[in-house]
């Protein structure tokens, strides 16, 4: 993990939960004890964010050393150790609550994304997030997308073309807002266009779409999709797929499922600092 | 809402999802092309967020106008019109994702916080949030709790005094630990205590803690605490109590009920934006 | 053109120029005085940079009135008047030297790509740019690159892939390189691949490569490779492009010519303003 | 090389070639992968930025070992090796094209600056850059004209007082407008006026003007205007002198000549990376 | 100390100082060269800031040393060393300014402080700063007043309660200012109330006031307030203290004596450092 | 005045008096809430800042306004209207601090600027500031100067040169310190020298210095050294001369004075908002 970026991050989070010191710490701690601690997993779950608590810890104080026992992605049971921490009782006491929040966010969205991964496994479908993320918090969900083995569609409105309802609307069609982004777009990107029709999935593909979306469709409707466009462009289910059997999804034979839940209705994965 | 502060968060979180240009957007849509829409809730709940999201599309093109039909705290059923949206259709566009993560984001904290409001209607107890909070978002998770009809707890580290089970074991004790963060505080703080044991809950009391947190007991333990307590410190129940069942520990006669989850684990109240 | 990142850069590059205040005008000229001018082209060539100079203005001293005369990429000849300025003498001297600076660098890449792209006029050759820019301004040499009527590479590591020399030989292969970049990246990209000899041009081809980049070839060995392509991938002609012969390298039957020299090296077109 | 500021330029610079992370490396290149490389003039030149290469890839990852083999200022034949690299591989490639941007743009600088201090070399002309330098690098554009050899001219509108055509016109003249600055300047700054014909000269001079600049003369004005302040102001030749034979312009007894072009037009070195 | 937040003001106070490039120490003292000196109290008094003083040149150039002496709250007597530094000259010139501005300030604050303490001791009164301070200085002078054995009041607007003059106006009395605020603010702040009269007084303290300020009131007024308050409130003496007697003050009785004028009106304690 | 700059140093100002927000404004006070206020003069001096006073109410909330009715550098009395203001009651108490603050201290500095100023009416001796300034508040500091009738030394260790003792030695004397200085710096700035003996003042006269400084002389010292120099270059008496009787030091002829205390040691000049 590249810590540009990272640090600005941390570093304004850090502010926002010490405000203008850690006024309890510091009164009642000296400025000389030293502690060490256990963090341990109170749940099921995949962990993810191992690098960032680390990091924290280091921006708060470099004396405070931080000792991984497993790796982002692993699994844990309720009770097992994910790190020991030993340093400055003050420099631990102040970073732990923003460690423990990250920690707990991005261990959610694995273990949250690792489930949709095994319910379809045996198909060719591939777990994807989407836009659907916490203001500032994009690069560290998509990647504990990953860590869960999923993987991440386009990170923002530059770098991925998905042309949607709306922009059909104002474009004048499929066929037009195709034919303008072909001419305006960097030749390294592929163009995506969001379907809710068989109707459209045709013009869409006629027109030369790489990727069909196949939105808020039934089952039938995407195998019957899948089936007319052959492979000749991708094709990706949408639309509360957090809500859906995705196995029956999946067997639609669509090559993606994106799912906006994974990152928009995050349930913490519970862990604890034990001195 | 005082936008010194949030504007920055805003626009870092609209340069996180433009990235170097809407190229989908600029691509196929005309500059010059307007359009208008409505914000439609699509699950019952209570909204909260609505001058972020007027503010968002004011930092993207001061030219988009957006109604409000409701106030933040209002309830909505599904298919409720929220807000209506008028302007060039690009700023639109390329404002719509960040405004709908916040907007929904908020608006399922401020519809958990109402339903555990409710959920303790009759007693004395109020719901407070604590600083499990998503990093970067606590200004605006707290607001929400508010509109949901909640309190706030402390806002950081430097606004409140708070001795935990942590601070306690590295100070040596709980009257140790009091005793001296009151020589170093501003003499404008209550000192909070948390306790495990009603041994402890009596050490805190008579070391002179204004609120005593009791922390992960039962309801018999809490109500024999409070009662001992006798209005002599502010109680408040805390532990897991997004799992608890509400009523009955505000039946054990504390003044605070303060839930992690109201923060940590939050559903995304579903809202769209229908040209 | 968006503001949010070019006010940024434009509000930094300002306290680049004023330091502290600019003394000289503060010193000889009233607050009160008040200026005409016009910005006049003093050599032949294609303008860019025009909303770009007006919000230096705009965020100097709002004051001050700009009336653009002219678009950019629009062409112009020595002596046309490309805008009329009107406001408080003070701020339009304070804002002179950026505002020149910026529409100078500008006009001269749009001017040298419109050269480029006139060159290779009746062939299917795409004129782009690399990611050869001066560290800082590449949004905004991208943009005068399309003013001038190319077209945009990639516009930065994160959006789109090429997998270049060194990254073959760190990965064992081309075949390797492409089989962990295919299942490591969003669908929603394409993956180029650079090669130096046919050899390469088969392997990156029959590994599914989608843009095949033709670098450092005569212009026999791209005619040649682009003919054993045959459209299965896109073709890139590429290295020191800037010093070859567009329209013979255009008659290879290439779809991409990439000039790095659009942006490393920038004859700023001559440009002033006079009161 | 102070690194308080610069460091925020080449963070910034290396967010807007990261963006969201290096895809093609991060896919493709195993995280414990090392290599080797060496930078390579493929031109002759006088080399600038060593200090700068050497900052961006500590920046990138301090792992990254870069061996300097020569210094800025040094002359440099196609062929010579200027730096060796060692480190791990995913570090080096995503560091790379700032690193070669940067450095290739300064040794551009400090080349051509050099080329012009030969050029009046015997006389004691001394040559300057101005403030038509690129926004945003403008210290490490002035640190790159004297590593070439040459002078800086004032930094910023904040350090040095020039009174140009526009200011005399706001301010009534140059008699009163060098009379008003007197006054209102911290006393250890010069004053330069800007002057096009002999009367200004002569006005300049009886006003005081500490250091007189002949814009846009012939060579036998100048000499002849040189000739009449007789040492008792400074003289500085400007006006597209990127284009005169700077040699004759030198002969005419000034004591500095400043060359816009030296920033504004500016070939970059070339220089590269090989594995 | 720690360092988050602080780095910021430092960096941006040394570029405050340094523009681009301390050019006087560039220009005339080799890079290599290295020079020791110490850091001498030129007059008595208590010192304070020696931590920033030494990571103001940590931050300059971690090759300097800086070998602390004493300790923040120690008494010095002219002519006692203070520091010494070892390291390259450049940065020791370089850092010099801002970090004698710096511990200069602080030291006259921690001074200023020290004398008020002395003046009440043997009473219950403690001294307390206001949010009379330098604009972004509040934690480093908050933090001197603690060195001189002062105690803070609240640090900003969000972590303490004060309902003053025109809050009372505005809300319509100070018991519905008091019922007001109590519903709305976390659980852990108590609420102050400023009183200028007896009536006042009485008021506040039957709506529930924590803490009674005294504006302005003379010393019989204060002693009177006191008793009446009886323990039931905190008291704090204000306005214009700076001015007034302290001991007779706090021979009134009051709990607390807020002083302006220890940040507003600071004498710097002088310190040089000498080669 | 010019915002850039200034507003990024108001914004963060604000920032460290609302911190999360103004807790007892917002509990106590409706929204809808306005009032009407008059700033007043409780002490007689020079005001200065009232151009930051409007801003920082503007940036508050731009419906608040401000009347000025005196301008930067008018004498007030004891009682004098400053200035109306007139807005919402929230916004203006959350503002008042941080612009009395400011305008308190700002005009602080004039008034005792001020007062120099007359002290030395009559003869040709300017009275400048130093760099001994508030970290973060230069510019106003300097603008406070300017208002009170006293002139600025350079700003920063970038736009003056002043060689001083610890130059002298680590460069091997004054004549080699000059000799380098000259040839490395812009030709638009003047040097200066620090001297404290009359054997070398002749050094520094002899190799070419612009300005000496007379650091810490006696008045017969200071008059030997004007009359030694002769109008061959300015004279700047410095040391303590805060503390000096500034009529005898003008009367030996110096061009400057010099006072570090105008900025180190500031007197708040009194000034309070009623409502």
């Amino acid at each position: 993990m590249n810590y540009i970026g990272l640090d600005d991050f941390l570093l304004s989070a850090l502010k926002e939960d010490l405000g203008t010191g850690d006024i309890t710490t510091n009164s009642c701690i000296p400025a000389d004890a030293v502690s060490t601690g256990r963090f341990i997993a109170k749940d099921d779950g995949v962990v993810c964010g191992l690098d960032v608590l680390k990091r924290v810890f280091y921006l708060v104080d470099p004396a405070v050393k931080v000792d991984l026992k497993i790796s982002d992605g692993d699994a844990v049971k309720k009770g097992d150790v994910i790190a020991l921490i030993d340093g400055p009782s003050r420099s631990i006491l102040s970073g732990e609550r923003l460690a423990l929040n990250l920690i707990q966010h991005m261990s959610g969205i694995a273990t949250a994304t690792n489930k949709a991964v095994k319910a379809v496994e045996g198909t060719k479908a591939m777990i994807t997030d989407t836009r659907k993320t916490t203001p500032g918090l994009r690069v560290l969900e998509k990647y504990s997308v990953k860590a869960g083995g999923g993987a991440n569609h386009r990170f923002n409105l530059a770098d991925g073309v998905l042309i949607k309802d709306n922009h059909i609307k104002a474009a004048g069609g499929i066929t037009e807002a195709i034919r303008m982004t072909r001419g305006n777009i960097p030749h390294t990107l592929k163009i995506e266009v969001e379907t809710e029709t068989m109707e459209q999935v045709m013009e869409a593909l006629s027109a030369g779409a790489d990727i069909i979306m196949l939105d808020n469709m039934t089952n039938e409707q995407m195998a019957e999709a899948v089936e007319f466009i052959g492979g000749r462009a991708l094709t990706e289910a949408s639309g509360n797929m957090g809500e859906r059997d995705l196995l029956s999804v999946a067997k639609t034979g669509v090559d993606i499922i994106s799912i906006g839940s994974l990152t928009h209705t995050v349930k913490a994965l519970d862990i604890s600092l034990k001195f």
